[in-house]
């Protein structure tokens, strides 16, 4: 920290994110990317014609990409905006809905910026513990005056809520938002977006990231009411503008309407994620029930970070993180079917080794 | 607003970027976009290969633009970081080096977006008037407790100081960050680069915008003290990871590697932008000596609210902004001959007219 750097920000933890070695080859479990290439139609229309067109700036309204996301969630364009990935479209939600005065309540184990994110804003953060099984207790969220943030599927946990049982906060808390962070929601979960005609205090958050391919493209989206929205877009106004990039927005509308290769990305996902919680239970592991692209898991004998360790060595890396209750679990990515086979192979060895 | 939006930025104004239309097709003279396509070398890279890619995540450290910016700035890795464009850069800079306690000290007349971010971050604003002639006077700057915040050159004014003329502020200013924002350093200003090596309290931020011809792929760079650029970092990380695209990562490596291209349009555009000039002078007009990609300019007898509003009733989009000291003047940019020559065909026709 430099003699310059403002004082208030001196205790600022900043995320760690998964690693992202650049100079070998890893089998990568750890950031929960999708194994399989953008739609065909996103490809095609990063067309050398589009690519020459680079020096223009993108639209800052970003009309065309956001009526793609609109028509495939029968929502009004206004009730739409997106941003530099979801990252960026929930950290404007928190500068648009807390404050010193209106705290952001979240689980205490759950995605790490949402932390990281109040301590850089001057939010009060409220940590709700999970249950002893991991699992998200929502009637810790129902009153008091905290915007809400619910992670759905929960990270690292894979634990996925009903909209019936989400709706219970909206209708008691209608003076605060309800921020439903829906990242994983794709690989078996159920949307809250349908409760958007009922809550105008309900804020949808979901990202191209994982479900759609394109993590390396930067984009996520958030679904409210027109008037959330527009809080939304007065704050990306105020901070950056040209906030998407021009290609993001041409593969954006494309991979969005190519719905059945998403259909078909999840499903192969989800026959995945299953197969190989199988085997895993098989070698004595512990499971979460996962709903997201990853699983939760803890070998029956073996330490967590021995696991991480050996695996890395070996050439695979999943999560680890070195926190209360998560010490012996891993999150594991769940990759294509012929990398989910090396991984297994590596960790029956290791449990035959110990 | 809606009644979640908090009170603290009830007030706050969003930058209003130049129009982007997207339905007709004009001649667009308004955002200071460069006429060329991206360098070759940048098409190539954004291969088939490299978009198949796009699932993966892009490198958080940015380790080889990184890199790449450096070498071409005679620079160490750690002195430079990079961003979502440079709009993204400096709203990191100001939140690092500004808070209630340390206001940020820029022109009255200067880049819009300097007065936004202060209010989205609650830093207040010290503006210090422009001369007669519209030039910064830097002994305005000297002394005091404030960030200082130079845009040089400047806009919408096109107009320059020498490093040795910044040197003053940061020499005087010791204890405090002055940053030069070099967005239009390229078109025939000194770049206070050279200056790093003897001034801690410098941060220089340029874009790839306007000079590199990469405006739709949003990316911005800092240069600066090691400690300086990890202060950004660390406010980076505590806002968005990866908030640089993966071909907007590979693109910028090239196109900062292509000196040849990045010369030959630079030198296109002073030489287009001397031509202009003296047409227009030809006509009557009062211009600056500008040293960006854009003249700023005044008809000799036609309101500039007028000129604006007939040009793009025939299709040719310039930037007027409406405000003292401004009304009767025009920014445009300098784009090919070619589109000149037809912005002066329009021009010659409404002095005719008048």
């Amino acid at each position: 920290m430099s003699r310059f750097f403002v004082k208030r920000l001196d205790q600022l933890a900043p995320y760690t994110p998964g690693e992202q070695p650049q100079d070998q080859q890893y089998l990568k479990l750890n950031t929960n990317e999708s194994p399989f290439p953008p739609s065909s139609k996103a490809l095609e229309v990063l067309s050398r014609e589009a690519v020459c067109q680079l020096n223009l700036y993108s639209d800052p309204d970003c009309k065309a990409l956001i009526a793609a996301i609109a028509k495939r969630y029968s929502l009004e364009p206004e009730q739409v905006t997106v941003g530099n990935g979801s990252d960026e479209v929930l950290a404007f939600a928190l500068r648009a809905f807390c404050d010193e005065n209106t705290p952001l309540a979240y689980a205490d184990i759950t995605y790490g910026c949402y932390k990281t994110w109040c301590s850089l804003l001057g939010v009060p953060s409220i940590q709700i513990p999970l249950e002893e099984d991991y699992s998200i207790n929502l009637k810790k969220y129902v009153g008091g005056q905290a915007t809400v943030m619910i992670a759905n599927p929960n990270a690292p946990t894979g634990l996925c809520k009903t909209p019936a049982e989400i709706e219970v906060v909206l209708q008691a808390n209608r003076d605060q938002v309800v921020i439903v962070d829906e990242a994983y929601i794709d690989f078996g979960g159920e949307s809250c977006v349908p409760l958007l005609k009922n809550y105008e205090n309900l804020l949808v958050v979901q990202t191209y990231s994982k479900s759609r391919n394109l993590a390396g493209a930067r984009l996520g989206f958030a679904m409210g009411s027109q008037e959330l929205i527009a809080d939304l877009n007065r704050i990306k106004f105020s901070f950056n503008p040209y906030n998407v990039n021009r290609l993001t927005c041409l593969a954006g509308i494309a991979a969005m309407e190519d719905e059945a290769y998403f259909q078909r990305c999840i499903q192969e996902i989800i026959q995945t994620r299953s197969w190989t919680a199988q085997q895993l239970k098989a070698l004595g592991w512990t499971l979460t029930d996962s709903k997201a692209n990853f699983l939760f898991a803890q070998s029956g004998k073996i330490p967590g970070g021995v696991i991480y360790q050996t695996l890395k060595e070996r050439g695979i890396l999943v999560r680890h993180f070195n926190a209360p209750r998560l010490e012996n679990r891993l999150r594991i990515t769940v990759g294509s079917q012929n990398q989910m086979e090396r991984l297994l192979a590596a960790v029956a060895r290791l449990e035959a080794e110990w």
